[in-house]
C-alpha cells in the first residue's frame, strides 16, 4: 500500500477522521478514581444533555464499549422482562436491535419497510392501535445501512399519544441532526463517541428520562450492561462502575468542546449538509446515482449504485481510492451492488471534492467507462 | 490542584501509567474495515496467545469494553444455561464474577475464604468431590482487592482431574505472572488492555480453548457479549463484529510490542518484582505494615494498613500525595482501614522510591507521627 504524507481520510460512518486536538487529548494517562478525571466525565454528561435539551427531564449514562453495547444496555435496563418491543426496521441496525432484544428474552415484534422507505407515523399509529400489548417502540433515527432518515418527531408524537415508550438509536445522527427532548417525547436516546461528535470510538451513552430510569432497578439481566446500576453508582461516586476507557473519554470531551465551539448541532448539520452536497454533486458529475431519494437522505452517509461496467469490483475500487488517500465503506444491501461514502468527521466540502477527484481517477485507472448502473433510479 | 511539569504517576491497578510510545500510537484514525487495521487486530491476538503459549489449543477473542465485559462475555458464552459455576472468592472480583453469572441466570455456588487467605487446591478438590453438579470453576488469579495471589496451577490440575472446566480472571496478572497453557489445563483466561500489558483501558480479551468455544454457539443471551459470535465473525472477516475502539487497539498493539521487546512475561515480572520490593521496603522504613503475608503477595498491588494516627484521613492523604506527583488507590476492605499502592505500569523502582519519598513528605505535612497501626500483623 502506498505511503501517504497524511493518514487516509475516513469516509466511513465511524470510526471517522477526528481532529488533531481530539487525538492529542489521548496523550495523558488518567486515574479513574481521580477527581480530575471524574470532572471530565461530568462535563461529557452535561454537554450531551445540552445538545438535546434534556436537562429538565433526562439523565445521561455513559457506557463502555461500542454503540451496540449501549443499545443493548438501554433495552435490557428499561424494557421490563415481560415488556413487548416493536422494532421499526428498514436496515441492518433495526434488525440488530430486534435481535439483541430477542436474545435477552424480551418479546419482540418487527415492522419492516424496504431499505429505501422510511417508517411513517401513520404506520406506527396503526400498529399501536392494533396491539395493546406493545409497551415500547424501537426506532433507528438514521439507518447507516443506507443513510435513510426516519421521521422521528412524528413517530415520537404518535408513540406518546398511545402511551407507549420510545427508544431511539440515534447512533449516526446525534449531534448533527436535531433531537429536542423539550419538544419531542422520547424515553431513551442512544449514541456513541465515534460518530457525529467526532470523538474516537470506545464508549456510548444513553440519555434516559429520569422518571423512567428510576423505575428500572433490577431489570437488567446483564451486570456490565446495567444502565440503572451504572447511573446510580455514577451519581453517588462521580465515577464509572467499572474501568472507563479513560483516554477515549478525555478525547470525547475534547470533541464535545469543539462541537460546542463550532456552534453546536446546527453548525455541525450545516457543515455535513455542505459535505453531502459537495459529494452528491461531484458523484453525479462522475455519473453515479444515489440509492436514496434526496428527500429521505440524511447528510451522514450516501449509498451509491456500483458502476455497471463489468470491470468494476469493490475490492479493487476500494484499494485504488485508498491509495489516493480516502477510505470508502462497502454497501450493506443484499439485493443490490452498492458502496457507501460517509460525509461526517473532521472534514469539510474541500475534502469531499478531493475524494470525488480521487474516485474519478480510480475509475480511470480501472478502465471503467460505464458508471451509471442500468438498475439505478433517477434521483435528481 | 498543583500543576505538575509531568502528569502524576498512577500507582493504581489500571488504568496505569503507559509509555509515551503507547499513547502516541493513538494519534492516528483507523478505518475499522481497513486491512491495515485488521492486521493490527490479528497481531494483537497472536501476541496474546504467545504470552501464555496458547497457539496449539486456544484462540484469542478480543472484546470491547472494560475487563468486566470480557468476564461476563466469557461466562455467558461458555457456561451452558443449565451449567453450575463454582466461584472461588477472596475479594471483590470473585464476588463480581458470581454476581454477573447469577444475573444472567446461571446456577452459582460460592466458596469464600478471608481476604488474606488464598483458595487451595485441597479446598477445590473437596468441593468438586462433594458436588458432581458443578460444571465450571471460576477463579481470580490475583485479587486486586488486596493483591493476593491464588495458586492457579494447583487448582487447575485439580479441576482437570475432576473433569470440570476452569475459567480464570487473570485481569491483573496476565503478562506479568506466568500462565502456561501448555502446562496448565485452563479453559478460559480473561484479561484486559489496561493492566500488566500497559496499554490504555477500553478492551478486554478471552483466551478460550478452541474445542470449548466451538461448542458454544447460541449459549449467550447477550448479543454484544457473545464471544462465540465475535470469534466466528472475526475468523471469517478479520474484522470486529461491532465498532472496535480503534485507537485503543492500536495503542494496545504498541504496548504488546514493548512487552515482547522488554523480554516478555519473565522480564515484566522481574521489573514488577523490583518495583514491589522497592515499594515494600520503602513503606516499611516509613513504618507501614502490609496487609498480606509476603508469601501470598503478588507484585501487582500492595495493601497497607492506614496509619493509626487520629490525624489520618485517606482523602487528605490522597490529595497530599497527588500534589507530590503520585496517585494512590483506596482500600477495598470493609473491616479494616487500608489503602493500596500499585507497582505496575511503565515505571521502575526509581519511581517507586520517589513515591515513598512523596508519601513520607505527605505524612509530615499532615503531622502524622504514628504510622504503624495497632491492628497490623507483623509481616516481615
Amino acid at each position: 500500500m502506498a505511503t501517504h504524507s497524511r493518514d487516509p481520510i475516513l469516509l466511513t460512518p465511524g470510526p471517522l477522521t477526528t481532529a488533531l486536538e481530539t487525538k492529542t487529548a489521548m496523550l495523558r494517562d488518567w486515574g479513574s478514581w481521580d477527581a480530575s478525571f471524574n470532572a471530565i466525565t461530568a462535563n461529557v454528561r452535561k454537554r450531551l444533555l445540552d445538545i438535546v435539551r434534556g436537562h429538565a427531564t433526562h439523565v445521561c449514562v455513559p457506557m463502555q464499549g461500542s454503540g451496540t453495547f449501549s443499545v443493548e444496555a438501554a433495552v435490557n435496563s428499561t424494557v421490563p422482562r415481560d415488556g413487548h418491543l416493536l422494532v421499526l426496521v428498514n436496515g441492518a441496525y433495526g434488525k440488530r436491535l430486534a435481535k439483541l432484544a430477542r436474545m435477552m428474552g424480551r418479546r419482540v415484534s418487527m415492522f419492516e419497510t424496504a431499505d429505501d422507505v422510511p417508517t411513517t407515523a401513520e404506520d406506527v399509529d396503526r400498529l399501536l392501535a392494533k396491539d395493546a400489548s406493545i409497551t415500547h417502540v424501537g426506532l433507528i433515527h438514521c439507518e447507516t445501512s443506507t443513510g435513510i432518515l426516519n421521521p422521528l418527531p412524528g413517530i415520537a408524537a404518535v408513540v406518546a399519544r398511545h402511551g407507549r415508550r420510545l427508544i431511539v438509536d440515534a447512533m449516526s445522527s446525534f449531534g448533527a441532526l436535531p433531537i429536542d427532548l423539550e419538544a419531542t417525547p422520547i424515553d431513551v436516546v442512544i449514541a456513541a463517541s465515534g460518530k457525529c461528535i467526532e470523538g474516537p470510538p470506545g464508549m456510548g451513552f444513553a440519555i434516559v428520562r429520569r422518571s423512567t430510569l428510576e423505575g428500572c432497578e433490577g431489570r437488567s439481566s446483564s451486570l456490565a450492561l446495567d444502565l440503572h446500576d451504572q447511573w446510580v453508582y455514577m451519581e453517588k461516586t462521580t465515577q464509572w462502575r467499572y474501568t472507563p476507557p479513560t483516554h477515549v473519554v478525555a478525547a470525547f470531551a475534547a470533541a464535545l468542546e469543539q462541537h460546542a465551539a463550532e456552534g453546536g448541532q446546527p453548525a455541525r448539520l450545516a457543515r455535513y449538509t455542505a459535505n453531502g452536497q459537495a459529494l452528491f454533486e461531484g458523484m453525479r458529475s462522475l455519473g453515479f446515482r444515489s440509492f436514496l431519494d434526496a428527500s429521505i437522505q440524511a447528510p451522514i452517509i450516501y449509498t451509491f449504485h456500483a458502476p455497471a461496467d463489468p470491470g468494476y469490483e469493490f475490492k479493487r475500487f476500494y484499494a485504488e481510492v485508498r491509495d489516493r488517500g480516502f477510505i470508502l465503506y462497502p454497501g450493506k444491501l443484499t439485493q443490490l451492488e452498492t458502496f457507501r461514502v460517509g460525509c461526517i468527521g473532521a472534514i469539510g466540502p474541500s475534502e469531499m471534492r478531493q475524494a470525488v477527484l480521487a474516485i474519478g481517477d480510480a475509475l480511470r485507472a480501472m478502465g471503467i467507462r460505464t458508471v451509471t448502473p442500468a438498475a439505478a433510479r433517477a434521483v435528481a
